[in-house]
């Protein structure tokens, strides 16, 4: 389905992988300060945090997959099928009786990006969010998704189940679907032993053991395509990454971690007989504003600045999804 | 440490990853057709195919870690660490007085690509070979390896151990490192049962049991960097690749294929806190003579097209690894 | 630490093991009908179903591990560390102000067994429980325990956590221990495609496998001795289980059951250098009222009959747990 | 299909589970030192060691499934399908041009234990042997095995098969069935980090790891009853073992190292839809010739002491298997 990830080295990183059998048709998208928000709520919001990200645009309205502010505050949508689980608009919070902010699934990244500098500022917002089962329009449903935000100092999962809101610290940095994020963090638990470094011979000091090869010390590592193990292995991977600070190597690592749960077409059968393949991957600098993507039939590593776009227009800035990739001819 | 693959479509495929804690400084390097090869023991040949791969250069002799001749036929050499080993020369051989063919193993792959067009004609060919422990110089040891040799129609794996030659039918067509060719092959058994698509519900058909992820059927597919787990999950990823059949989807399928089993800076720490990467990734298109390859911290892929040099010349052609990314600007 | 399981076949049988490092003096203990039952805030229960299972006794009170009362409902309580937690008593329910229905945590098994007939009257009764974190004496801290209850129609689980008392049906029939029992069923899911059965090839069709070995269908299968491992080895082992109907080969079939997550001394090692082993295995007929059980040196399965005491008697009868096993000479 | 395992306190302890889908009949046979035995090709052996096992007594010949000679040696046989092979009578051989003594498979046992007393006279002997590939009747087709021996200071295993004669150090003092020894060997080194001990958080020092259940060192530990799994399950809770070095003790705790393996009924099913069960599981003293058992309803050790008998005797001593568990009545 998805994978997140956060990356810090002299910047901060935050970046996804989006898999699916098909793309609807998705664009590198800034929103300038000045493009008027509209809420179906909450109002129209006409000054705000510019943002960039990946979006299906429709009707001229973002449909962000995620994005990132000027601010560096990063979020991003990731299926969350079967557990999910949104409520009917709250009549109070619409007639002034209670503080109770409705907000549709659908507008839920602008409705934090625009406004919220930083994840304690996300925290505090959350308090009086009722997140709404409204559709964007009658093609469009809901799309079933938890949400992972990040600042280069902190990082929480958003979870809304039938059991109502769930806001968890996210210590590792890392989303991927089902099953919820605590069950997710459990489950990390079975896999505390396993090393980056050579095991030791726990097994019997009666016996020889032969480390054949390097690596043996994460023998036990998941490595299929399923939610629960690709949580296990980018954890694994982003945990141990060793880069260079500087903006090249800390986003070619970045594009090496979420490589590691790659989704390859073939490997993945749908009952349908298609493919979830991972279509595209980014990486933005929160902190310079720069969106880094790959897509699967492209490889080569594209950028999308946002500071080089008039941030104070009013207009959205798009730039379809490159891909088809240009391969370099060296003779 | 390493993993080669083949994959096939309209055309053949063959390529690999090398993964180590540095680089000897690695050329893509086109043996052209009357450039004299001198081999220790067995004279000089000065007409031969032509052939590309990625070498080491040294006094002008092209120490290749694999290459592809013009016929289509590739060769790959891949570390095997504590069961590589190999002979003296043979004397009978040396003086005439049997048919034994004392090559060194440096000189290996273009022993065979030099003159074999085809895995047929490399198999009658080894049956007469010594591979040899001579070393290339006094700096250089020999390297312990196993190889993989394959065209489009089929596929070997060589391996010189202590016991004597083995010549393994290859169909996977895949290989990493330790342990030997027929204990990863029989080692794959245990993973006969995982699949592309979800799982049947075997355990129990008085449960209920969740589809609660998509890739679920591949539950036991191991993640880790080891050469065991390497050669099964590239195996599975290869032999359930789906992907068009043209040059630039094939190619893009084949990086997704090695990607698999890459290895990212942190999640093979040696005793000497260095750390095992990718350094380079390949792929040669065997019919077309064209070489693709990334690196660790370039994405893109870069192509040398053999036919584009003059192929009758007598001296190398040399392109130094590019291992400086560019990032496509697309504002 | 502990498994317990449920068995039918003609008749209902209920055990478990008892997995620590040392034993508290163990007794098969009946608790005949009019033993008076005196409760910390219930008052006093004169005459009540009739219980046997294994328990400490202190003070004249048999603090159970697990019971079966002659109805033929069993309720076994199994370790549950970090996750149990109680409640102080409810004023209201002491007052009468409210039908809460105060009961100390070590009372819980007598509690419900002696007055519920079937896991629908214990569910019933657990509307109004509060379990109270009330020791039973200075010395005996609470146990943190959950519960596994069960008839022959039904089976539930019960788990009295910081956000209040869980109550789910159980359709495996299987606990162990800590994670919680959703979490253990969740991860129940990931072992779907396991079979008893030979697997299948569906890693791919244009390889041969080798079945080299009965049983491979299982491969996956976990068999280390934590509580999440023995959830999912011993559940498959009851699913799958195949035996006659007759009372013999019912309870040989059930001490095979538990057999396979039977803790071997030196295999789960503590902190301290002291071993976790399996002290005892029960298996109680709760149609018939015969509880059976072996212990670690005392492989020979022994009986006590409950309808052999007098069940209308007033005063425990207590058969100290057998450690010391009779060998058969036959010669 | 069979599990093997040695055990060392203060006396030396050897045993197997023999697992199959039915019975031939098997009976607890001492073979007395003048019990005359008739080789095909060596001779008759009127005097020689003692040695006690379970046997298929056919035609008043001991059809042993596992012995042990009064010198303290012990053999079994486990199935090795698919990658046994025995060769035809030697005739040179047989003519006396060479000091070759060929033996049939069936007589494998009984000539090794009726004249070696230790595993260096064993290995001595089968330096001339040729296993041949004789029936012992018409109905019973060579049985494909590979053999354990051991006495109370080593071990090896022996493996006939096409390329000939294999005799291993078998350092960890365990056998199941395929694949050869030495590949059991290596993939051993695949659990080497697994410990009987908590793990320690390798994955990650910046996360915070909970040990939530005792035993978490050995997750990924087999628990399937393939016979790969078995070997390193029973390695594991072989080395790890700990009890007392008297007799009582250390009996019980073999019985607790092979129960790891034990194989439940409908856990392992055939493609005719029987199930592979543990038919028997038996330890020997053979430091003082105790054969002790117990069978799949016989939960109980029963022992047969081979010097109780008249080991000056020439007639087979047999007591049939006792499958009928005796449940001791505690009231």
């Amino acid at each position: 389905m998805c994978t997140a990830a956060t990356y810090k080295t002299k910047d901060f990183y935050m970046g996804r992988t989006l898999d699916y059998e098909f793309s609807y048709g998705d664009e590198v998208t800034v929103t300038p300060r000045n493009y008027p928000i509209n809420f179906r709520f909450m109002g129209v919001r006409n000054n705000h945090f510019a943002m960039i990200g990946m979006a299906h645009v429709a009707d001229d309205y973002p449909l962000y997959y995620e994005a990132f502010n000027e601010k560096g505050l990063g979020m991003a949508g990731l299926n969350f099928v079967d557990n999910a689980a949104y409520s009917e608009p709250d009549l109070r919070g619409l007639n002034g009786e209670s503080n109770i902010e409705n907000v549709a699934v659908f507008e839920f990244i602008p409705w934090i990006l625009s406004q919220c500098a930083t994840v304690d500022e996300a925290k505090e917002r959350l308090q009086f969010i009722n997140l709404t089962n409204t559709q964007f329009n009658e093609m469009f449903p809901c799309a079933n998704l938890h949400w992972i935000i990040a600042d280069k100092e902190s990082c929480i999962t958003v979870e809304s189940m039938s059991d109502g809101l769930h806001i968890y610290d996210n210590p590792v940095g890392v989303l991927t679907n089902n099953p919820p994020f605590n069950i997710q963090m459990f489950n990390l638990n079975n896999y505390m032993g396993l090393s980056a470094k050579q095991p030791e011979s726990n097994f019997s000091d009666r016996l020889d053991f032969n480390r054949y090869s390097r690596g043996m010390g994460a023998l036990g590592l998941p490595g299929d395509l399923s939610s629960q193990s690709r949580f296990v292995k980018v954890a694994f991977t982003k945990m141990n990454s060793v880069s260079g600070d500087d903006e090249k190597s800390s986003v070619s690592q970045f594009f090496h971690i979420l490589g590691s749960v790659d989704q390859q077409r073939g490997c993945c059968q749908l009952d349908d007989d298609k493919y979830e393949i991972t279509i595209y991957t980014c990486c933005c600098n929160t902190t310079k504003g720069i969106y880094y993507y790959t897509s699967y039939d492209n490889h080569q590593i594209c950028a999308v600045d946002m500071h080089k776009e008039n941030l104070d227009g009013d207009k959205l800035v798009r730039y379809p999804l490159i891909t088809d990739g240009e391969i370099r001819a060296v003779n």
